[in-house]
């Protein structure tokens, strides 16, 4: 890392020793998980580099935006509208986190039983290491699970500038008038916060932009159906973990470049693993960088993920927003059509979810599916059950984990993985 | 047990083994916890003969009142307007419960991580023991906490008449807006389960009789300001507990009817602990029957409870609804904002909470605060965090419990509710 980086970060107010630390254990990961696999398609080199450069280049770029008058904003989930902050000309960045830090401190703000994920971002505050956060503007949090819910009452005191957005728990008319109303005040705040008013031209444009970047995922998920597979679940993850802070157009044009190439790969039938690999869709919590412990796990022992039904995968980035409409208010309209439809399991009920996953085990041909549980997340643990029972009847094959983000469980998480693969061979 | 409540219990569908045993334990834990207090209040004798009648007694008249066209809803929520349902002719019973039961099934449909709450009313469910449920023409559940919100998902496949709920998580325009509508399709839904039109009469009769027996409550909870205290915590807990279950205006009779007798007592300077006995305020989590298992430890300590600031206690009855509304639709927002005050945890931001608190130590003159979290409750655990610094500011002892409906953590809870006590001296 150059000395401009080092600079940087004490001027973001980073603990530069805490901060070394991280990165050397997050360095070592990527080696270890990321590198050491084989026949990875060339263009995974670009997200070598984004990984390499994760605090590094990427923050000098939302500071040289900042420098220019721009504005960047941090969010927790996928309901906060990426379409409105950029029409606003703002960036936003993806704040979850996918590693412990800091845990003693923030079990003094949060229960022991807290998800790891929410234990993460506190730890990433406390610790002073995440260089996101601390370039952020305005940060979002929302009311999605219980435990977002109450631990942003604790995290306003820690940050600056957060702002609230509520969400509804059901579809019905009521939920999506609160959602509208809920995103016409985040539109409002927006405006105030980079003093930019969202006209048809930016929100359209907007609306473009990410719509590509799904576009492109959604490109890249329709080759991963091959087999074999052209590409490896990590690297797939690593891609739809990416979405969150890259720049969206880089991010759009580096994806599809690696499509050109799967396509290639595909036509050649060349894959990352045999021909016939057990094939694995992965559903559940969120998996935000670096938590690549389950596939690291599933991709050691002779199966391949082929789909990620998740907020970091699938979930988040399936639907498009319609580009049609000609006023703000159409496209906002269009806006909040596109985000009711996600299938996060705070909703009651969520039937559309499950229908989801089957769709998704038949689309990607994969032979069965481990639901993915963090401890103490209540919304996808207790619909895992569910999901299973579904999948039972469907008589495809299912495998409940839980688990957190230590690597204590590593070795126990292997053997039932191993077990559920050999059920699927 | 008369032979006529086992052929009650048998057309119920109970399974007589089961709730025989069940019906044992409980018969031995009130003997054992209740029973065994000395100076109890005479007209406790009531409760006491509720409590032996608890599925029997009680249940006949239940039974008598749906012969004679009356309909009972069950609910789990201190949000489900006792009003509405009475005023369409209705009986409304609490359903939550305090005892484990048929843990293994329960756990084939919830996680294991879910409150004790949850898993014992699935637990009665499940191994048919609850002559409440089984009672019930309709079962009204509601999105407060995920735990519940998901449950009911299941719950669904397992009751006949299973109606949810939604409910707001912010206390601005819009969350007062969904309570209404909800409030509104609870009262279409009430009147189409009984055939019974609400009229301005019946729900200004509805809501003396509710404000009455909480009226009542309000008294009891008065006379425990004094000092030495003229019942034991235990007692009052009991009687909020029942609160829930019994005929409202016998109810309402029979806790004035201790009330006179207990301010006898306090002309007499007459307890039932000695004087200067530390007083504790409980605060956090409901304690349904037959959960006296914190009551009975701080009470077996040299302490004695002044106050409940739960959903079987203050938070449940403190507030009345307005009765001087004229039309159905005054008396039902009059009701909108009785309950929209309600301070439960699952609301975000919940400031009126922690004042509540600390209001209650005020005029109960508790010494400290003992905050009861059911293991795995995400919105009081986390909230117990802001609740005790907020009491550390204003210099009050608190002490965060974590437990469940087991025994096994008893000697434990015991040694800390003991320091806690020394410290209160
Ligand atoms: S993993 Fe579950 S508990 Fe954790 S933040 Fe996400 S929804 Fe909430
Ligand atoms: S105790 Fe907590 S988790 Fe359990 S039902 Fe009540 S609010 Fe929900």
């Amino acid at each position: 890392m150059s000395e401009d980086y080092r600079s940087m970060w004490t001027e973001l107010g980073l603990d530069l020793e805490a901060h070394d630390a991280l990165l050397g254990v997050l360095g070592q990961a990527y080696q270890d998980i990321y590198l050491a696999q084989k026949d990875r398609p060339e263009g995974m080199g670009y997200f070598d580099f984004v990984m390499s450069e994760v605090h590094g280049l990427r923050i000098k770029e939302l500071l040289d935006e900042k420098t220019a008058g721009r504005k960047i904003v941090g969010s927790y989930c996928v309901f906060v509208p990426e379409e409105i902050v950029l029409a606003a000309n703002a960036t936003l960045v993806g704040l979850c986190s996918g590693a412990d830090f800091a845990t003693e401190d923030v079990e003094r703000l949060l229960p022991r039983n807290t998800c790891a994920l929410i234990k993460s971002a506190f730890g990433f505050k406390l610790g002073k290491v995440c260089p996101y956060l601390e370039s952020a503007d305005m940060i979002v949090g929302e009311n999605t699970c219980d435990g977002k819910k109450k631990a942003y009452e604790s995290l306003a005191g820690l940050v600056d500038n957060l702002y609230v957005m509520d969400l509804p728990q059901v579809k019905h008319e009521n939920g999506r008038a609160l959602l509208k109303a809920e995103y016409n005040r985040f539109k409002d705040a927006m405006e105030s916060l980079t003093g930019v008013s969202i006209t048809a031209d930016s929100l359209k444009q907007a609306i473009r932009t990410v719509n590509a970047k799904r576009a492109a995922l959604h490109r890249l998920s329709a080759l991963r159906k091959a087999d074999p597979a052209p590409i490896s679940g990590l690297d797939a993850l690593l891609a739809n973990q990416v979405f969150f802070y890259d720049n969206p157009t880089r991010f759009t044009d580096s994806v599809n470049k690696i499509c050109d190439e799967l396509e290639k790969r595909i036509e050649a039938e060349q894959g990352v693993f045999p021909e016939k690999t057990p094939r694995v869709l992965v559903a559940g919590c969120p998996q935000a960088v670096p938590n690549w412990k389950l596939p690291m796990i599933v991709e050691t022992t002779g199966a391949v993920i082929v789909g990620e039904e998740s907020c970091v995968g699938e979930r988040g980035t399936r639907n498009l927003t319609d580009e049609s409409g000609e006023t703000v208010e159409a496209m906002l309209d269009a806006i909040v059509d596109r985000y009711f439809k996600v299938d996060c399991a705070i909703f009651t009920p969520n039937p559309d979810r499950l229908d989801h996953i089957q769709q998704m085990v038949a689309d990607y041909r994969a032979d069965g599916v481990i639901h993915y549980g963090l401890q103490f997340c209540q919304p996808y643990l207790m619909e895992s059950i569910p999901v299973e029972k579904a999948l039972e009847e469907a008589q495809i094959p299912c495998l409940r984990l839980e688990t957190d983000y230590s690597m204590e469980d590593v070795g126990q998480l292997k053997t039932r993985v191993e077990a559920f693969v050999e059920l699927l061979k």
